[in-house]
């Protein structure tokens, strides 16, 4: 596990990073490379013949976007670089799907993970009859008429702290006696969601204290369950009231979901 | 060589189709495929078990995009399906970065390549410092200065005929005295070219009676040499000038180029 600061010797470097999920495997790296993380350690490497760790304030799943990711890596004091030479350095070194929007010496005590105290989601749904080839794997294509009343009803239950286990892919497979007793791990606060139609394209912004797993693909499948009328209002409030029926098992594409901005 | 007209017991199917070229090796069908001339055959043949040949208005590039590429099919006639049922059946068939946005039937003596009598084509150019990730291979990146005086004036010199060998990759290894005998293949009329800023992105968009093998794509190339104060204007208007100078070998990348509209 990553060290909580940097080791004497190092400073701790912060990276904004804007992402087209696309091409990606995801953010967290893996042995088979094609991940954003893998990435990033291979610029850096590249820029500045440094072999580091990158730590994001949080995974996202293949396919999925980022406006502001922050991740940070600890680099050798006596490695001098300006604001621009580490943009440029990086970019230039970068996948033009990647791009590192800002960089900053991070604060004393600064964590990319342990330090986010919230994440701001936004799923982008393409509304028109017949999808653009420019949005395929950016938005969700859905063609149809939407019952706005019920989908802004079953938004405004989210606002809150709940136990949002049936709205995610977490212990999906772990037994009721056994989640009864884990119900804070699986607890989380919905400070604002937001629906907007931007021309063609209806936003579904979230901001939370945090998210779980597939936790924001789930909420929004299953806000468009009922605004599809393929479910109920009331199915939607159950899946918030008690934690102990059956998972929502309703998850939006990934490619419609963006990291907007992780919270500090 | 495709025939001017369908055969007996066949009907002409007019499709407008727009796509994302980032994945495709260009328009034209390749013997490896990955085309997008391949993918609309492969779909009609899924779709209505027919198999038949796609005649576009004109070639696309590899990674050059459409919004109204223009292509016709000939189907037995004894095949009836309404212009829904068209654009449904082959969407459900077609990768979603390629995308029929319309049907028809095509009018008496209609040929997708042949009845063309212009294009209009559009180049975006992405002008803040850092790229974004979404424009990746959808735009040109080019950060810095622009004379737009000069890039103005340069393009109003295109409006009218000319000879546009020099702006074009067409017959580069053609020696001088053929080329001279053969001015007429490489004369073209441009009648708009529109210098626009959309946010943050200028657009150029050319409107001609037809275009020569890169020719859009070195017009603009060229076009930001002399903008990026990298060539005088003088240069410029050689290029159109005289027919028997070097050509520009200045060529803006594919993606930023849009197929806007085949006209008939």
């Amino acid at each position: 596990m990553q060290e909580r600061g940097p080791r004497p010797g190092f400073n701790r470097q912060r990276f904004t990073v804007a992402y087209c999920g696309t091409p990606w495997r995801g953010w967290q790296s893996l042995p088979e490379g094609q991940t954003v993380q893998d990435e990033m350690e291979k610029a850096i490497l590249k820029a500045t013949k440094v072999q580091t760790r990158v730590q994001g304030s949080g995974r996202t799943d293949a396919g999925v976007h980022a406006l502001g990711q922050v991740a940070h890596a600890d680099i050798p004091t006596a490695l001098k670089m300006s604001r621009e030479a580490w943009m440029n350095g990086l970019n230039a070194c970068l996948p033009t799907t990647i791009r590192i929007v800002d960089q900053e010496e991070a604060p004393e005590g600064f964590h990319a993970r342990f330090s986010s105290v919230g994440k701001i989601y936004r799923y982008r749904i393409y509304r028109p009859r017949v999808l653009s080839p420019f949005e395929a794997d950016r938005a969700w294509h859905i063609y149809g008429p939407l019952d706005m009343g019920a989908l802004e009803a079953c938004a405004s239950m989210l606002v809150g702290t709940h136990n949002f286990v049936r709205l995610s892919a977490n212990r999906g497979d772990m037994p009721e006696e056994v989640r009864r007793t884990k119900i804070e791990r699986t607890t989380r606060t919905i400070n604002r969601v937001e629906i907007r139609e931007v021309g063609d394209v209806l936003e579904i912004e979230v901001e939370g204290n945090g998210f779980l797993y597939r936790m924001v693909r789930m909420i929004v499948g299953s806000l468009l369950q009922v605004a599809r009328g393929r479910a109920s209002i009331s199915w939607f409030s159950e899946l918030l009231a008690s934690h102990l029926g059956p998972q929502s098992h309703q998850t939006a594409p990934a490619g419609g979901l963006y990291l907007v901005k992780a919270l500090y």
